[in-house]
């Protein structure tokens, strides 16, 4: 098959035609891929800054997290799937047995494989693609998934941390989503569907304002200097419940915090270079809470697919052919995607 | 009557006579103090550490935030209250009519009076102490209040921590408590009474791991360098799923981020000059939660008066007459106090 | 000043002269009344439903539990409002001291009174009411309360039942709301507010049910025998995750109870001669929950008012002038009144 | 293998020698069974009690759904296991891959087999028992798994519906257990393990009561007609927040409502012939909450076994030979057993 290889960081792709993956385990089964989303963390993959964190990846390494497509092959226990079910991946391949799987928080599995993540398990930027039954989700006959393909880690991190903090927004509350890209795009959604508190929604490009409107903001800012006294000038001095930060990048951390009322919660999104920094005294005076989130469940995965087929959430994308792989990276880094970019045939 | 005020900055107590306060408004109420207890926010007021906070205080100010005593006068429209009625007062005296009162988040209260702290309003380190029907919590007939002191604040501070940190501590999991004085103290029995998960309890000092014991702790470790890889080798190298940290200076909150497993919850209670710090990788990578601790409600003063009636938890304190005020806040400057430092008439 | 007087169970309510009430406490409030809903409950009570539970009420009475106006006159310690302030009052006087109000549970306040329910404290169908500062939501400058009254009851316990529910309700389940009627019209709305489950809205009359798919129910069902069949079937077999019964009479209760899923929940926020049986067989097997919900706190009335405010609920009701009332409680008895019935002066 | 099969209901077990069962899928997993739980549904199930819900029974057929043993053979998919292994197993086989199964709500799996309930799946009354990888929670090297058994459904069903139940349980609150049998014996230690609220334990007999003296209980009460009254005078008129009825049988779910405080919670645990009726009058108006609970998670489940590995519950049980089953069953009916009758080998 064909697949977009990285044969070392800071390269380009190369595509190159590789083994078809074949299926090894009883509960194995291979997904002709016909909708591959690239991520942000892709573009951090490529340039190595997950090396320290993953440890050396096996090269050449084929990337891609966020897949759907149709069932092409199944082991001999797969029972709940046949060839040509459309299906959207969890990006996580699970054992279902550890302390972590039983306590379903299975994105803390002791044996987890993160296929184009880990740097060892082959990811789906390529035609075919190896997960399990158990990691798959299996859409209503009929459904195209290339569409879905963004709601696996974009839309599937959106939610989970939404439905987190849904329990600390009031409904005559504030909420602020910071970075209206792949994951912020969902996120205000969702906070829309979950929760009629008012909504800021804030980012540098005039064009994913004007989106974020369309999703439910009441109000959106511009991101700057400004953005604290924008915010605190919009709630009347006493700041917002909740913060949504989608970016992860300075001085957004920091900015979120500063705009939070007492009681306030950060919730980060975004896994970059910024760092969180709250003294003992601010913490503890203005009762703040910080909360990371990490991709999300099955049962999630389930959920979000579910109000996407019934058309109460809105995917937008801009598609690509596999071969231009690299120019969909080299898109993402200028930040001139609209929605998220996903691969297609 | 008798007061210990402050009449500047970094300078000793006075024990002079001042006016006796009177009943200003219908609802207020006149307590006289049997028991104050004296708490490290006391050692840094004294030494300006909050003034940046909660602007100039107005001198001569008297300290004192957790008060018990009797009722010696009552307000027009008290109601609940007779004169003799032994009380334990909560910190605050708050509107309740605002946004938070409303929500049950006194602590928030826009009218917000804290007497002892804000520099406006007397505190109890005093032969009388004004407050409101509303901030007093009345004790069953013939308690002793003097020994409950202590709970209105470190008691109190610890149980809404616990509290809300409960519901995040697996039965199978591990919390560590950080610092076993006044709010430890409470932090390390709360946790007992409310999960069946390890304790492990960590201070300088041996005679308070001695303590820690007997209220219930797993295991001690003593603070130091080493303690992030002693905690990692008690739980098998997988880190702790709770840290409730009583202390707030450095290095306590950046070991304890250090020590949490995925999806690990760091507490904060002790607010001082450490300052956590947190890269959104890791934050959203390991799922981690920073949650800050603001004293508590008034129906959680209730819940805990109640237990400390029934014996549930245990009270030591070590106690001072009033005019060795000076002596007591020696005596928390060099951390040579057992359990909570009270002043007794 | 003029009041609809209750003389006698089972009579028409009578429009006398009677003495204006007076500021008694120094936290009372008089208020003018602009909008006095009349609720079911009304038409139970003047028919001695509720005398087992509540006692012999002290004739002649004045009804109504359901009222916003201008504030007239304040007493001595009323801090917070000004004559002519527009208010909604939240149908309970309560102590703020007792166990049930310091544990943000007011509806249980041990010194609870209902003005226009507990037969001892005059209610809304007059030209002014009395109650107190601690139970009236001020609205903003300029607002109308008429339309607001029916907030304060029939939208409060819908909101507080809500709030109750939706933790119990996922994104790709199914709710049903039975009778849209005062209070179904308001569970309606907010379900559709706080969940993008799809809504189930079931009722007798057609014209409710075409209201009911303007408020955002996805489906709707005529009330009768075949309710269970009908709704098993919209749900492939599997039926529902919430019913929420705004009736209370036989057989919605038993319907209710059968058309749950396993693990599902019944919420009642309709009082009457209805009874929710269930062997314990059953009960565990399926392991089903059947709630009450009693009004709401005072919190959730100002978050609702709030929402009304910003336009994202809608309020409809038909009004009637004081001396109507007795119509306004015959189209009640006969079912004809859409949305909510509010006196006006 | 000998196995303990019922040919018919209403009669005897019969000991006979049975075919071996055998590994049919590769996630299979063969225990010899140690220890096997007699429970109180067993003696239900003989009396036909449960064919209405269940359907036709293949006779003849092994009950048993309590048992702990250890690993005889394990399947080609098997991963986690191994021969000899002590594991304990909870009571469900599951799909893992249904609705249900990813929103961790197992019990109500869509392909659910309840082996020794679903008259198609052979139980543990057997030296031999077949079940899956999934459905075992390996036990520390070493445990003895004979004592833990009964933790699989009457620890766990305890220990789920005390985990549910804790949250509506006020730390100054009173909790009833009714029945301090099986499932009972553990909710009391459990409630004493998660909670310092003041815990009744109620049953006929007295021998129980002295037992639940030892497992935490402050008070304990005869079971009968004067029940109600006597919670009643223990709380001061009040009522109590929580009661957990074990056993099922009228007049308890009647009493255990009436006995409830405003904003109270019943907890069903026994499935008998009760019925818990409730008006919707009153339902409402002390907003009173009715919980079913059913058996519990595989989270839960380990949770458990952890407790009982750390000696942090008590296991009580009365041994019989497996030959001697239907001497256990008498026993059982006659209330005679003390803590839970386990067949041995």
């Amino acid at each position: 098959m064909k697949a977009a290889v990285l044969n070392e960081f800071n390269r380009e792709l190369a595509l190159t035609e590789v083994e078809d993956p074949r299926i090894q385990h009883p509960g194995d089964v291979i997904v002709r891929v016909t909708g591959a989303g690239v991520c942000g963390s892709d573009v951090h993959w490529i340039e190595g800054a997950f090396k320290d964190v993953l440890g050396a990846p096996e090269f050449p390494y084929v990337l891609g997290h966020e897949n759907g497509g149709y069932v092409e092959a199944v082991g001999s226990a797969v029972t709940s799937l046949q060839v040509g079910d459309p299906v959207l991946a969890h990006p996580h391949i699970t054992c279902g047995l550890c302390r972590a799987c039983r306590r379903n928080e299975a994105s803390f599995c002791e044996s987890l494989r993160f296929p184009g993540i880990d740097g060892r398990t082959a990811g789906g930027f390529a035609e075919l693609f190896r997960t399990t039954e158990h990691a798959l989700v299996k859409l209503p006959p009929g459904t195209d998934p290339a569409p879905m393909a963004s709601l696996a880690d974009a839309g599937l991190t959106a939610y989970h941390a939404v439905r987190r903090a849904c329990g600390d927004l009031p409904a005559d509350g504030v909420a602020v989503v910071i970075g209206v890209g792949g994951v912020g795009y969902f996120a205000l959604q969702l906070l829309r569907l979950f929760s009629p508190a008012r909504l800021i929604a804030v980012d540098r490009v005039a064009e994913k304002l004007r989106d974020a409107e369309t999703l439910g903001a009441d109000l959106t800012l511009s991101a700057g200097d400004e953005l604290v006294d924008q915010v605190m000038e919009a709630t009347g001095g006493t700041g917002v419940d909740l913060v949504m930060d989608c970016v992860g990048v300075a001085p957004v951390p920091e900015q979120s915090l500063a705009m939070l009322r007492r009681g306030g919660v950060y919730s980060a999104l975004g896994a970059d270079t910024g760092e969180a920094c709250c003294g003992t005294l601010a913490l503890t005076g203005r009762e703040l809470t910080i909360k990371g989130n990490l991709v999300g469940t099955l049962g999630e995965l389930a959920e979000l697919a579910q109000l996407a087929a019934r058309n109460r959430i809105q995917l937008t994308q801009t598609s690509y052919p596999l071969q231009d792989i690299n120019r969909a990276l080299s898109d993402l880094r200028h930040g001139t995607v609209r929605g998220r970019a996903v691969l297609v045939p």
